[in-house]
């Protein structure tokens, strides 16, 4: 053989490396898009992506990444599994196979056929209008069913079952994509079993704040007070900054949907939107937007474009947003540093406000219609419905006509509301027009992540909550750093939760911290 | 022959438009860097940018190019010398000669040479040591002198005179690069021309300044009040927008350094600096970058990507800068309707200046040592005395060793006035370190060509003064897109004039204006 094994890795990693200063490229311009484009320049942005992503594709699919992989892949290189080698060849593999083994044709069909789905969305949700959307769902499940179909047919290299040819394979393939090595099964097992103790514990805190005076919109008035736009901006810098966002390695802008991108190495920007009547979608959106750059800016810089500098998956994405927005960002402690500093700023909407009346606000709980407006413990619910229903699309066990009427019969048995119309019904998300299938479950698997991992972190920090009382986060921003930050895609989701916590995934973490919490606020 | 000409052309176009597109990510990855980038980012963005630039000279330099052009120069296409295939395949080749003539270590190694030049330049200048730069000015010149002697031997198919055997064709041949078809001994013609009018001219306005009671700081001390940035930023933003400057198309924001990028069509951006005590700076810097704006979003954007969509030459392009910002931005039709609305504006600071008071400070002309802040009249000066000095270190007739003496006697020369020190004398400009010989000349170009366009626009467009007295420049802009933007690279720059004004370009309209304007402004 020509070409040894170490001199065939390393021109793997140059590939990836440069397949990742593309990536990073298109994620710039996404970037402008979103916070800087004038509206004129949109049709010359998409020829500006379209040729980006053809010329990532081009590469990435070149057969002789095949050939590079395949030659380390017989050697010792690749022995120790967790190895840099090993993680990194195993992580470019199943990326390579996945982008090879679909048909050229699918590939296309779906990229058109989701862009037009995205914009007859927008006009059905604007109209309340199902059955102008429905047609596109039609396509968008039947060219999703085939994807599932051809990826199936890869072999796991992760997996510990082998294959996934099983009557879940085709969502199991599509989960892939998402959360490398979950499957529909465990997914089901867990959200079944955080299931039957949130619907209890929704309905008692529900009881508990018809109790206290505190049901409906009486919950969190005091949060749709006045905060003016610009100490909001101040406060939320401030905090973001104090929790170790680096703002000389990242920056915060306003956008009309928030999110966070890492653009590369000491690169990591975030968004949000600002409401003068709404504290919580600034402050919160930006702890939840800080939690993600904190990843990013975590990740090991010296791997940039190998899997060993990229993020896991979207679950432990999302478990770092929901550790910082959630665990920590709603929390006792925090506010205990915070709520003075938050009164002084915004006197005129807190000043006859008490710490308690402020943690009982920012963590009330209603069932509502909106994902996204959902408060920390209703949203699982969204999240599993949102599960059940795209399996049963993808499987053929509902129709998609009959998806309406099933939406909201899920929605009245597990949250007790019904949506009024479809546009805050089966309208309401954009992402089954995008094609993304499997994507939802990552956002409760983050959930679950998130609370296992900040348990974990307060057994082996002595003194935690004393430190976040202090406004100190830097010891568990380390914990969490050397837990899952620093590792990449080294390891799989399950075996990264399994390393950092010693225990696999388990949503009983999730709820005793729910429990707890609300214990304590409301006196269940 | 397997591929038609027709076939070969529209093959050409297409590659055209992918190097256009590459190469406007690379311009937004560039304005980025300028306008919002971290700190931290820093090392990334330079990985970004070698990447696509690596990727635009492996397909810019591509031989098929060559075979593609030849294919279509046999042919009809390009019988007709203005139309589009034959002006698309005069420049696409000029420049694939350009690229493809140079040896890989040459264009390697000047890379690489000012690269380190340019940090060395910032170091010296701040320790205002020419020795500290000298070695690097030493090489830079040598490797220019290699690269000019390279590029001489491509035979220019757009010249009337045939190649450039000369003694200027080292100079001629760089020159190329920022002035298509431009020679040397015709710029020193004009330059010559230029100066003795100049010369004298500035002194007659000096001694009338001196009369006045306007000589020195006093001619201009009002531009230098107080005036609120946040003020500043609407009515510069105002008087943009009034002159045609498409913010749906473009945006205006804040850097170091002034700019104006052409992202692509409908996507144009420009730059700006505020100081709250200095109203010349922004306002004027903002129309000057707007006259390049506008030609930017006159280009034809059907040929975006190939040369009939990309500007005619920086001379060409200054001209447009130059046009708004001194031929209308500093007269007294514009101010006539501008002013009063400035006097309301920023009432503190103008409440008791008159409007010949605001032109004469607004046109005030002295002497000064930094190019960057020189007036209108002087600038062209200090513009001369680069290109004469240029051309005797390309030569070798000034070892760089003698640049500081030779520098400091032409300023006292041609000013009458000497640098106290290299900061302020021969090392406060980046060109040279940065490998730009040839770049000097076109900011002159530029004032001739601006005059010149001017007087023709006033002589064909009746009433134009009067226009601008009503705060109205349409027709002048109509004009400009007619004569100048449209045509994209289909002329050269001293065709492109001819045909616009009906002369080749001359100094004398640059003149005829200035000596016009003083005579009014303080009665010479």
């Amino acid at each position: 053989m020509l070409t040894t094994a170490q001199t065939a890795y390393e021109t793997l990693v140059a590939k990836a490396r440069e397949l990742g200063l593309l990536s990073s490229c298109s994620a710039l311009l996404a970037w402008d898009e979103q916070t800087s484009m004038p509206t004129g320049g949109s049709t010359h942005r998409g020829e500006q992506m379209a040729l980006l992503a053809g010329l990532h594709h081009e590469r990435a699919t070149d057969p002789k990444i095949g050939e590079l992989l395949s030659i380390v892949e017989a050697s010792d290189l690749v022995a120790q599994a967790d190895s840099a080698p090993a993680a990194n060849v195993r992580e470019l593999r199943r990326a390579f196979e996945r982008r090879t083994r679909l048909p050229r044709e699918l590939v296309e069909e779906l990229a058109r056929t989701t862009s037009l789905a995205q914009q007859e969305w927008i006009a059905a949700r604007r109209e309340s209008s199902f059955p102008r959307f429905a047609p596109w769902l039609e396509k968008v499940v039947r060219l999703k069913r085939q994807e599932g179909d051809c990826l199936a047919t890869i072999p796991d290299s992760g997996s510990q079952t082998g294959g996934s040819h099983n009557e879940n394979a085709r969502y199991d393939a599509l989960l892939e994509d998402y959360e490398p090595g979950a499957k529909t099964a465990e997914l089901a097992g867990l959200f079944q079993a955080l299931k039957v103790e949130l619907v209890p514990l929704i309905r008692q805190i529900g009881e508990a704040s018809v109790r206290l005076g505190r049901a409906g919109s009486a919950g969190d008035q005091i949060l749709r007070r006045t905060y003016p736009l610009e100490r909001q901006k101040v406060f939320v810098e401030a905090a973001a900054s104090a929790v170790g966002f680096d703002f000389e390695r990242g920056r915060l802008d306003v956008t009309a949907h928030p999110f966070c991108t890492g653009i590369g190495p000491g690169d990591t920007r975030i968004t949000t939107r600002y409401d003068q009547h709404q504290f919580g979608d600034a402050f919160f959106g930006v702890l939840h937007e800080v939690g993600h750059g904190l990843y990013e800016q975590g990740l090991p810089a010296e791997h940039f474009g190998t899997p060993l500098g990229e993020a896991a998956s979207l679950g432990v994405h999302e478990s770092q947003s929901r550790l910082w927005e959630n665990a920590v960002g709603r929390g006792r402690p925090f506010w205990s540093y915070w709520f003075p500093v938050a009164r002084r700023v915004f006197y005129e909407a807190l000043r006859d406000v008490s710490l308690d009346a402020f943690l009982a606000a920012v963590n009330h709980v209603t069932p509502s219609l909106i994902r996204v407006q959902a408060d920390e413990v209703t949203y699982n619910l969204h999240i599993i419905i949102r599960f059940e229903l795209e399996q049963a699309l993808l499987s053929g066990d509902l129709p998609v006509g009959e998806l309406p009427s099933a939406w909201n019969q899920k929605y009245g048995e597990t949250l007790g509301i019904a949506p009024g119309s479809d546009a805050v019904g089966c309208l309401q998300d954009i992402h089954w027009s995008a094609g993304l299938v499997g994507y939802f479950p990552t956002y409760t698997l983050g959930n679950i992540y998130a609370a296992q991992l900040f348990a974990r972190a307060k057994s082996e920090l002595e003194g935690l909550d004393g430190s976040l009382e202090r406004g100190q986060s830097a010891e568990l921003l380390s914990w969490l750093r050397s837990a899952v930050h620093r590792h990449g895609q080294c390891y799989r989701p399950r075996t990264l939760i399994e390393r950092a916590t010693g225990a696999p995934p388990d949503p009983s973490y999730l709820v005793a911290a729910l429990r707890q919490k609300y214990e304590e606020l409301f006196g269940l």
